[in-house]
């Protein structure tokens, strides 16, 4: 110890290689197809814990439909940075663009403008571009409910959403929405649960079938 | 519902107004000191978990020494871009930097030299802005323990360090380890949990009271 170095295992591979098989032992994901559960093993790997599993619900179409829609080149739509800073560019399998436009300067000016949060008008901004992208929400319920509402008022369709907005008010609520809206194929983590990473994780999940 | 419209709040203070109201009655706080209190709130807020506060530790000063440093200007060193970009700038009280140095383009051959992951090597590159900097960690366990190797080895010292490090490998031991080294004021989740959203929500609680 005098130079003080501590004991643990420095090789990157190695540790992502044991985390997946610890988490392959003790996650109960029998309820799941194999696409399903190479999905949930990464969200789990996300969050740190197994038990993720039970609150994890996929359209039966979501993964052949997300997975598709990103070898065609759709873009990746996130509703906050850290969704957007989470996903590994290396694994996207045709360089897939990644937006977030929740810092652009028209966002504070729009979100007044329609009486909504800076996210939900965040969802606004990105136009046309939502037809046949993959949509990740990460972060808040309100851009998830607004994405469903301007689709519902006739706006263009993404290919897949990943709705996993975390939190205490209206999370829960816009995630049963996505689910119970039904028509495009969706993959949400039931309740208050959720967050950037778990949504990120998703997105790298799909992107590549590495480990 | 021929609009489109669902029924939800759209107002973003309300809705944090809202969350932290929820938060507040359903989370047993009485553990913690009114400062640490405030912290655990806004990490709670950001996974969605009330009883994350079960996991929760700090070194009774690291609230009071953390929130001194950004203040006085400390550079705030993050593990994880996702670490970096939870952190709201419009909360901290001195334009502090924000910094993470895994992208640099000299930390893969770093890593390589050092026989540590990417994570490891990137803290090597913060060099003398480790000095009364905050440091956080969301990701990486490998990172929490090359900083403790290095201020052994005699390494500047930070003022601080945030260690929310997630996973199933070497997360619970770094953040025990960093916790047992006691020499500088920590906050850590305690065992697998913990992430970028957590480590970011630390530093936004502690850059400014206002909720």
């Amino acid at each position: 110890m005098t130079t003080g170095a501590y004991d643990y295992i420095r090789d990157g591979a190695a540790i992502y290689a044991r985390s997946f098989a610890i988490i392959r032992e003790e996650a109960d994901l029998s309820g799941l197809t194999p696409e399903q559960a190479r999905v949930a093993v990464r969200i789990i790997h996300a969050c740190g814990m197994v038990e993720i599993v039970r609150h994890l619900a996929f359209a039966p179409d979501f993964v052949r439909v997300a997975e598709r829609a990103l070898k065609a080149g759709a873009p990746i739509l996130c509703d906050s940075e850290m969704v957007a800073h989470g996903i590994t560019r290396a694994r996207l399998p045709a360089e897939n663009p990644v937006l977030c436009t929740l810092r652009d300067m028209r966002t504070p000016e729009l979100a007044r403008f329609i009486g909504n949060t800076r996210s939900a008008a965040a969802v606004d901004l990105w136009g046309s571009d939502v037809e046949n992208a993959l949509v990740v929400i990460g972060n808040a319920p309100t851009a998830l409910f607004r994405l469903l509402e301007l689709i519902r008022q006739g706006g263009k369709r993404p290919a897949a959403i990943i709705g996993m907005p975390v939190g205490f008010v209206g999370a829960m609520e816009s995630k049963d929405a996505l689910a119970a809206f039904g028509e495009i194929p969706w993959a949400i983590v039931r309740g208050r649960l959720g967050g950037s990473a778990m949504a990120a994780a998703c997105v790298n999940a799909l992107a590549s079938h590495a480990e």
